[in-house]
């Protein structure tokens, strides 16, 4: 059993995850988990924020000399923008007369539509949207990509795995059928502006962004997550809740923002007749396969040893520059929702994000499937499973 | 906390689901459970087993002169045909001459594209794909629909809520935009061929499908389940695994043959720009509301007090009767798919179980938020709520 | 991860317990948890009940032809006396009148002090203890110990492990120090009149229960679970609920009417100076050993690959001949509660559930750290662990 | 539900916690928290490390000015020795050069009896015992005590309720019968060397303890945790794992050297005949009431709405100053454990510890049960609760 839990505000001192459960001896740095937080600010049509944030991290447990020790992992990620809100955002009390000369500690009475604010504010009893905000911030992915780092180590320690996500549609503009990078691929859609692996269409999302940008409108889109080297039967058919699927389904839908999930070629399938939905299985040289991947490498709730392939569709930024209408809950007057960023879209960091998940969902899987205490121990647990599997 | 196991096999004795967590005084019978079960055998396009199938209810424990006690209940469905079967799938061990003279004991070898059958062989360890199909198989999903009908149930009693579903699309076929139905529409869909809500768009789906069924082939699509009567703040932004859109992405991912999930317009949202992909906040005589219903009833992970809306895909049944291509395990050599039904479809029954399970996580959210050991005292906290709410 | 729940109630049709998560392959029989339910009914000192209940067990799902599938394991303990019963606890609602003329169905207005009665009238919102009760009730073991019959058959095909109990005290008459049987001892208890292993003390015990059952009042007293064939490094010391120690004291303190639980030496381990509190560790021809066991085979939530060793205290049973003061609840008036039974004391049977409890935890432990989907794959894992021991 | 993690070594940068799923509103500051962690210090018998540790606090989430925001909290409690270690603590790789120059560095190859070490090196795959006792060591329970604080805040302000301890055994010297402290004695126990409630008996227990430094041995004890002001019903009969008892067990036995938890008279109760060993009921002035508290305040697995009163076992230090026999794992010769510490007992210490992990089960049973997003919310619930029981 794999847990984590994430804590941590936008605008407070620091972001703080723990992960339970992983394996001792996976290797991993502060540098491994900087640059995957790194990754996470990449993508044109970002606005100011991602530059000045510097994710500074630190490992405050379960990581000695490089390698996990198998207790709790626990990383901070501390906000660099601390300094300007430490008087807004105490945890303990502060002088009321300080707080009142804070123009930052104005209550926000002006729920954001597309935010969890009103929901949120009904919720917790405030009529404030500070508490709520602060909380469903998509800057607390940051925590979970540096835990997710830590299950992408141990996926490609022990079963030589990998995870990767491009961007399979930005707004209308969406890549051609067939783009499926590989691993290899994953430094050139790093380094592509919207982490796109087809670069024409890459040219037409980043002229897309800046249409929108002067139209003072935001951009949704799909992302698809990638992972090669699993094995067969990871996730199980016995019951609902320990589908892979489900639990991918889950663990994407549970990213801000995103409003749709697919497995494999998911929507598309649902259009298709039967005869050409399935992937046919064949016996090859090396072993028995299937010829097609549409079901996205997952039959019955298990990986088929075929890569894994899942898509979450992004809304686009909530907070549009043309504001939104909304209500004075102080007032009960029409307001316009307040604006401070300007991004245009943040699709291409929300496959870094998505990685994440999906890695955490796999090594949990993967640790329920194989057990094992150290990476060396649940890589032998696999290796006996690949070399005693009833059909090859 | 609402926890819910299922078991049981497709040609065993009989199916069994516990649900537990659930408060005393949820009015419930056998009758309503039997009902539950006769809408998931609903739909033109299911073949001849659909027909003979009577599942027969028993409820266990749990429920007493018609109303939960408080303990877990457990409702048992019955395999009428469990006779034919009972030594084939004997629990205890059979006399092997006996066993050997049953064609139906013969172990199936060739797995099937699209089930869990080769994968599932895999991870357990059988050459025999028995084991897998009988307990991957979609009449599982019997046990779901049945504790389905207690959480609707608890769900009325308790807040008024309806749960209710139809079908969007039948492969290329889909409802025009806009409909959207309530819940004094869900006789006329129950007595719909298709279960869809709109009527010219039915008689397309009957006529595809009769089409399909000449052809020999086979049909997905996608359902919608839509929830009214809720209150704001189900589930919550604070933590991944706490919002309501993700344990409902998980929940209906989790039903065998769905491939996609969608919340509110799900992935139009995602091709929409932001100024048109949200739901504007206004004030009306009723109180703060917003105007359009984009997001399917849930904002930062919780519902908003409008309709939940939700939707799934599932791809064409598996077994097509022009058979798919796949290999004999036992010999290696190339085989065709077993085919023993006769279903063109099964979209318009998958509305009924993702009923159940939308149903199920919704009363596992209201338990959380409202707690309460009967139902006058979860009404009696959210009525507390509802009139204390800090906006309305 | 290793999951179960038990429904049903005292007076119902049948009990039902499913536990999911064990791997494929379990050689398990109807006649083996029939054989087990009959050890539950052990002991000199039980009543009428107990020997006109014939356990009727039903495998639902889960078990083929002897084996374990993988799904889920649903086992249904029928209530030979339900036909007694099936107007009164009927889950459907039946004619007022007919109720009315069943004097079994008066309310149980008088809570039985020491029972579950008054607390959860109050919780549950009911003015009649039979809702309560019914659930309540020791009855409800029978459930646990037929799944735990599965827990133990996994345990001793894949590590060669057995699980077994005796009474260490009965009342103020205890074992001398130093009585620990070993699994060939099993038959011997179960054989004794008070599943006590030493003789002389049985004897003693015998008659302090025909003592007390003179003086129309219970006992209740002391059992000890041991496990004998477990590895080193089951549970673990990075998190609280991961230790074995903490899980095996819930499920113990989890069974009805235990007070207390101790693990090894316990209690007495706290009055002792820490030179002699202790178990050395020593090298020895077998390897490094540890040389007493005071701390019942685990250490920092760890099995020590030592025998575990743990112990539950059972009050009395608390429905006393000699009637214990209640208060009627419609009128307030003083009154005797109820007293149906006939026991003196449950604590020999109280063993073979607590058996049951420590083999699910263990099982679950297991599964845990060794992985696996079938007997040989948990078992290759586990040798493959035992054979690569840093330190054996 | 209320879910908490734990991370953080003995030796590491600092101890941090995530507690997740508890109301906004709660009022608790960063003294608060420090004080709590002052009080885990106490106790005569503690050796120099105690004095020099100076926990500092931090709350890195979940709190604003003061008040919980709905959010995970999360507390950071720093290692003032932090600088000594930061070279052979390191997350990261250090140069092997400058490793191998700090003694302090040196592998731990002789388990220390009674601790983690052996079964932990042997789970983790470990020939060093640094890896294990960095994160078994019993200063984790700081981080438990600093969430436990937030946990009693909450109790205390949705229900007026009080979690305190104190010492009733110390080696063989135990309080007289009847010693039961309130919510008002606890500053008096705090004062007392040994937190003993006794005067007496604290007396003894200094003596003994000066007695047993002088013979370089130590003590273990029992603590004592009573809760006050909970209503009836917090858990449940329903279900093992509902049970409140099987919840404080579990917690209890998870602290770091307990070996035996008791409910109520625990033990004592199961030598007692049943006519002795209940709680007889009456009805008061003050409504129906029971005469005695042998129960604990628990019956049924529920709280009864007297006090709740649970015992913890704890053994002696394991590192006893007249070393320990052990073997180094190395060469396999005999050698004598390591004893870097001149603590005689940390039993005084080990109640507030317990006071912790009690205030995290009850305020889970209470968030379980009575739902809320706000302390408000919660308290208007149990109040609605209270003024509506059936049986009062």
């Amino acid at each position: 059993m794999l847990r984590w839990l994430t804590a941590g505000e936008s605008h407070g001192p620091a972001l703080v995850a723990i992960l339970e459960g992983l394996p001792a001896g996976v290797r991993v740095t502060s540098d491994d988990i900087a640059e995957a937080l790194r990754r996470r600010r990449l993508g044109h049509g970002r606005g100011a924020r991602m530059k000045f944030e510097q994710d500074k991290v630190t490992i405050v447990g379960g990581i000695r000399h490089g390698r996990t020790q198998g207790g709790p992992v626990a990383i901070e990620v501390a906000n660099t923008e601390w300094p300007k809100w430490e008087t807004v955002m105490s945890a303990d009390p502060v002088d009321p007369d300080e707080l009142a000369a804070q123009a930052r500690n104005a209550p926000l009475s002006r729920p954001r539509p597309g935010h969890a604010d009103l929901a949120g504010m009904q919720k917790y009893g405030f009529d404030d949207a500070r508490p709520i905000l602060e909380r469903a911030s998509a800057r607390e992915t940051a925590a979970r990509v540096a835990i997710g780092e830590v299950a992408k180590a141990f996926l490609n320690q022990v079963a030589g795995a990998h995870v990767l996500s491009h961007v399979v549609a930005l707004g209308e503009i969406g890549v051609p059928d067939g783009v499926v990078p590989g691993p290899d691929d994953l430094e050139r859609i790093d380094a592509d502006p919207v982490r796109c692996a087809d670069p024409e269409t890459s040219a037409a999302m980043v002229a897309h962004i800046e249409e929108l940008r002067k139209a003072g409108d935001t951009l949704g889109g799909v992302v698809e997550v990638l992972a090669y080297g699993l094995p067969p039967g990871l996730g199980s058919h016995v019951h609902w809740d320990r589908r892979l699927d489900a639990r991918l389904a889950g663990a994407l839908m549970g990213i801000q923002a995103i409003k749709g999930v697919e497995v494999g070629d998911g929507f598309t399938t649902a259009r298709r007749p039967g005869s050409r939905a399935h992937d046919e299985i064949e016996n090859t040289p090396e072993g028995i396969r299937r010829r097609t991947g549409r079901a996205g490498g997952i039959e019955g709730g298990m990986t088929t040893g075929d890569p894994v392939r899942v898509r979450a569709a992004m809304k686009p930024i909530s907070t549009v520059p043309r504001a939104l209408d909304t209500v004075d809950v102080t007032t009960g007057e029409p307001a316009k929702a307040i604006n401070q960023r300007s991004d245009v879209t943040a699709v291409p960091a929300a496959g870094v994000v998505a990685e994440a998940m999906v890695a955490l969902v796999l090594a949990e899987a993967m640790v329920e499937k194989f057990g094992g205490d150290s990476v060396e121990e649940t890589a032998r647990n696999l290796q006996g499973y690949l070399s005693s599997l009833v059909i090859k």
